[in-house]
């Protein structure tokens, strides 16, 4: 299955833009759930079980798998395996490494965990993507603008060459993802953060084609509007908007689970009063 | 034990800069291994004990174990278990992430496997790299320049700044690497690649102090003596010169360990014979 069919598919199926981000922590379980991997999986299924009806895609950030120790990869593989094969599974990793190495992780990735995305970061190059267009139909989101605050060190250096003089590096980095994206059709997508609506704005202009993978919503939705305005494609793919903790964490008692529905279904009205609104 | 002060009792008990790529693929294993993780961990196993009176550190690059499947932590960990506890260990992921997800990381790295050091991306900031160094007395090389071809695509790339002006993004990588070094002492290398000696000089000019990583050194040796000259701090930590392929895959018969036992002695007198004559 072609990963952004599915991802369109199950964006108009739901009605939803939302991406659920998969990242538990030992040490914010809610009360009733053992504080070890087997208690990370049940969490988890849970958390899917809820939130499923108004997910299009899943997020699940490698970290917090790994530092569960050595069966951290085993419970991500059975936690992405039970969630709804309709819906997209990305595997954010931010992967960087070429030839055979690249090679490596999107066989683990793709073949192995069976994710339809990855997230991928393009400091090393286009030679440390390529190993994962490869993968024909799978999707690659390349990191382009983060929202962090130190993001800036790097990310808006502008360039002092002939060609695109004064171009901040992100910008670069859409430009070059979009050259690739004439090889690979479909495959390419953008992680751009959500708190600077008018680099959001660029970053549209310059790859009007490519999905947006969109972190740093905050829980009170004030960017949901530039980010819904900004991040929806030429061909009308919405950008994943991921919210993690405010789902994962709404309620630290036995209710998680209904808290968990509830904040994704709050969220999802924000989004249906913008589209409304917008139209 | 301090990362730092491991890696130059190392370098001086052997004499020695190699530094041993651990990235086995089990398509490429030898004769009479069974191509399994089982058979992984014994081929790497092998390796490390031929190799270790001339190793001053291991690199297991994560992308090979990952692609082993749900057993591949185990089978790195286990192999990390068996390695002098004498010798620098190195786990090469290339994180690039921030705040609880980059702190998952350092935890999967340093307390879970208990390495001595990590490769990280700058991409995202030195908000990524924080976490990492937070734990005392570990080291994080930062990926700064590397030899890939379209590596070109953004390291290069020329600032128009006031500040630094026409300076290329890997050296404001390294310029704010040795800042960060300046908040953390002995926790912060480069990964510089080796094909370039006019850059290996320019990024050693600009941090003095901090040890390189450096891989791209030919089964020639041909970048070997740049590498030696410019690489080394001025301290006298010597460059970890990374060799994979060449000393895992010297044979694919029954004789591999002592194929790669030779090998290593083969790169060793070469950088002696440099050594001597630079004297």
């Amino acid at each position: 299955v072609n990963s952004l069919l599915k991802l369109s598919a199950a964006q108009q199926r739901l009605g939803s833009p939302l991406c659920i981000g998969l990242d538990p922590e030992i040490s914010r379980l809610p009360a009733g759930i053992s504080r070890d991997p087997s208690g990370v999986f049940a969490f988890c299924r849970e958390i899917v079980q809820a939130t499923q009806h108004a997910a299009c895609a899943y997020k699940a950030n490698l970290a917090y798998f790994l530092a569960l120790g050595v069966e951290g990869v085993g419970v991500l593989n059975d936690l992405l395996h039970g969630i709804p094969s309709q819906t997209l599974t990305i595997l954010d990793a931010k992967f960087s490494d070429i030839d055979h190495s690249a090679a490596r992780y999107a066989a683990f990735a793709f073949e192995q965990l069976k994710v339809d995305a990855v997230t991928l970061n393009p400091y090393v190059g286009t030679d440390s993507i390529r190993p994962f267009v490869a993968h024909t139909g799978k999707l690659s989101f390349v990191l382009c603008r983060t929202s962090n605050l130190e993001g800036n060190e790097f990310q808006v250096q502008k360039s002092a060459e002939a060609g695109h003089a004064r171009e901040p590096l992100y910008e670069q980095v859409a430009r070059q993802m979009v050259k690739l994206a004439g090889e690979f059709p479909h495959q390419l997508g953008l992680v751009v953060g959500a708190t600077q609506p008018d680099e959001l704005a660029r970053v549209r202009s310059l790859a009007p084609d490519l999905p947006f993978l969109v972190p740093g919503v905050g829980a009170q939705g004030g960017e949901l509007e530039p980010t819904l305005r900004f991040g929806t494609t030429n061909a009308g793919i919405l950008p994943l908007i991921n919210v993690g903790r405010a789902v994962l964490y709404a309620s630290s008692g036995h209710d998680y689970a209904a808290a968990a529905r509830a904040e994704v279904d709050r969220l999802l009205g924000q989004v249906r009063a913008w589209q409304q609104g917008a139209r």
